[in-house]
């Protein structure tokens, strides 16, 4: 078999067999494949496409490519939640101690990644002594003793795919859904879960930003991760606007607990609703979605959600008591509101101009040597479709450094849009996709 | 300017600058640019085509991309001939002596390449003691004193290109258009002639299959060498059969002999006529194509184009009267008739495979290391076209190992289909492109 024969068939619109995948997979992952060759095959990937079974053939192929998590031992069926990322995204942070309460075991592999605030693992370093450095021991024992854990990423997941995504990154081949598609599914198979809920997101703060496309992936996601024996499920959620009003790692942790306290923001709150009456579902812990609903608003009544958060917070090294008193946590020196310009309705915000007032202020890493200031960020006042009145506060800036809260507050107003009419307000969820 | 945007920009059916055409050439040339961006570029432009514009920046930026020889000191205008190549063409040892017999100056820098046979340099080494080893003083002092001199190449033309067709030729990037014209054409703009005449093949054994993509080719490459300033023609002729019946180094040397004589294959002679015809006129020798035909039969008739080529062999090195006495050439050791296997018409020639058989006795280059065998080859007796009776000799294999000839006598026999129809002969000339 050689590489020559497997780009020209692609270009000339044929499918590659699975052991033509095969072949291209191992031989790029142990480098007898050459990037050049590799990039050719991507470009004519972007315009010929793949079918059904070349991508779920890829995939596999990826997701096989290194270690593959074995979570046998924790008892209970393991479902992973999975979002495509957006701006002010701290679903996590409430979700998982949520289904948790309620019995679907969280088990979780973390990495910190770049972006706009910082991963899940740096929110939660908000919480004074938290740690992820577990052995795989501890994490296994945590989650059958409390239900929840989350660990670094020690183990090489899906290493071809890194290896793929990189060359794609830098060769304009990118954008083609059977390969965002299979990048995704095979690190969330490598990762070891019995079932996957996807949270895909659409919008200006989404990497797909027409609601199409993201129903396209959704249903690919889907189609992979059902071809690959895992039950899944996604939902296409809106990003055209940051989810909740906090955007910022400390920030988000504290809407967080304000979610679990009962006092969330009603898009974040009915996102977590949504996401998790699934993950339950899917996990076995009720009939369908309706009563998975009502089991957990009544976590979230009963505090059973926020005391999960506690005793995973206390089981990682984390101070349990800054749940119950998110005051103390860290706290940005400087806050300022940032005044509307004009009588009116937020008409539109550019998602991610909002994402960047986070980066400028320190909150997010451009790079991976970049150290995340965990106390900045934003806390929106107004969101789409809101009347306002000249003067009234958009949001509040919080800032440790007056330079780049002067920089972060002129990009900011220059993302919010105002509106002379009334302006319709965003319906959160578009869909589930469930094959 | 970032070569990421390039690739985007063509992927997504953009057009490229001249700025940015020349920024990407450079850059790859001297390896600031990676072999994987520009096969992802060349995959981009497999699919999305380049405008006339583009095709013309990319093949003036590969011209200038190394040495552009200055044959300014040679008195006349200097006439290039250039063939894409196919099996048993001999033309330019024929064709050069016709022409410089009639004042066309002709000087040429050749290369060896790989191939059925060798090339024109190989062929002309059948004469005892040929060398191109000349300096670029001796070749235009020849050039100006006798009118005709071949050197080894010896400057670095186009390396452009020589590096883009290596990893074109790995990725299959080769079949576009516009990209095979800029190549050809740019080596072609370096070499320094004042006009081009080009031979595009078309048949089985042509790079070109198609006759449509034959003429396709000669257009584009018609286009760019008058957008580069060179008066430029080109013929599309028959390559479904080999030219001629000789296919072998001093065979067809022997046969460019028997032309200059007058006794040349009738396709052979009208090849050398037409392209000859239009290399007089573009040179300012003749009126016309129907004039220089004239001269160009002139001169073979009393024999200046005889003496010329025995002029040229000795100004080089090599036994003039070899050219009076062709059976004292290179001979092999044993020649074999092969035999009809029926009755009937020679219905196809699948030329590619007569090619193979040349290069089995030995006649080729496999890799750039092979050496050749001048003496070995094949004479054709009959061609497409021809009637032939059970047992009469389709062809003599010339050959100097007895299992090599048996093993390019199955295949030989295999490439003749013999039909009980009679068959229409092939047309030579398809056509000639002037704009």
């Amino acid at each position: 078999m050689r590489m020559y024969d497997l780009i020209m068939k692609k270009r000339n619109g044929g499918a590659l067999s699975d052991d033509e995948i095969a072949f291209m997979i191992k031989g790029f992952t142990n480098g007898e494949i050459y990037d050049y060759q590799m990039s050719a095959m991507m470009m004519a990937i972007y315009f010929q496409g793949m079918n059904e079974q070349e991508t779920l053939a890829l995939t596999m192929e990826m997701a096989q490519s290194g270690d593959m998590l074995d979570l046998s031992s924790i008892k209970g069926i393991k479902v992973d939640k999975h979002s495509t990322g957006g701006v002010g995204d701290k679903t996590s942070l409430a979700l998982a101690p949520m289904v948790a309460s309620l019995g679907v075991p969280v088990a979780k592999m973390s990495g910190r990644g770049l972006g706009h605030t910082g991963g899940t693992i740096d929110k939660l370093e908000s919480f004074a002594g938290f740690s992820t450095a577990l052995t795989e021991e501890q994490f296994k024992e945590n989650v059958n003793r409390i239900g929840i854990a989350i660990m670094g990423q020690t183990a090489d997941l899906a290493p071809a795919d890194k290896k793929l995504y990189s060359l794609r990154d830098v060769t304009a081949t990118v954008d083609n859904m059977s390969l965002i598609a299979s990048s995704i599914m095979s690190k969330k198979l490598a990762a070891g879960a019995d079932a996957i809920v996807l949270d895909v997101k659409t919008g200006s703060g989404a990497f797909m930003k027409k609601e199409e496309d993201a129903f396209a992936l959704a249903e690919e996601m889907v189609k992979l991760g059902k071809g690959a024996g895992r039950n899944t499920v996604a939902i296409v959620s809106d990003m055209d606007q940051p989810l909740g009003y906090a955007v910022g790692n400390a920030l988000e942790v504290r809407e967080a607990i304000e979610t679990l306290n009962g006092r969330g923001p009603e898009d974040f709150k009915e996102l977590c609703l949504t996401l998790g009456s699934h993950m339950v579902t899917v996990a076995g812990k009720a009939a369908d979605a309706e009563k998975a609903r009502a089991m957990l608003e009544q976590c979230i009544e009963d505090k059973s959600a926020l005391n999960k958060l506690a005793d995973f917070v206390e089981a990682q090294g984390g101070d349990r008591e800054l749940v119950y008193h998110p005051e103390r946590l860290p706290k940005a020196s400087i806050t300022e509101d940032i005044a509307s310009p004009a009588d009116g309705y937020v008409g539109r915000i550019v998602c991610d101009e909002i994402g960047m007032c986070s980066l400028i202020l320190g909150g997010g890493r451009e790079t991976k040597e970049s150290e995340i200031d965990l106390s900045v960020g934003l806390v929106l006042r107004k969101k789409v479709g809101d009347s306002v009145k000249k003067g009234e506060p958009l949001a509040t800036i919080h800032a440790n450094d007056a330079d780049k809260l002067k920089e972060a507050k002129e990009r900011f107003l220059r993302a919010y849009i105002i509106s002379d009419t009334p302006v319709i307000k965003n319906e959160l969820i578009k869909g589930i996709v469930t094959e």
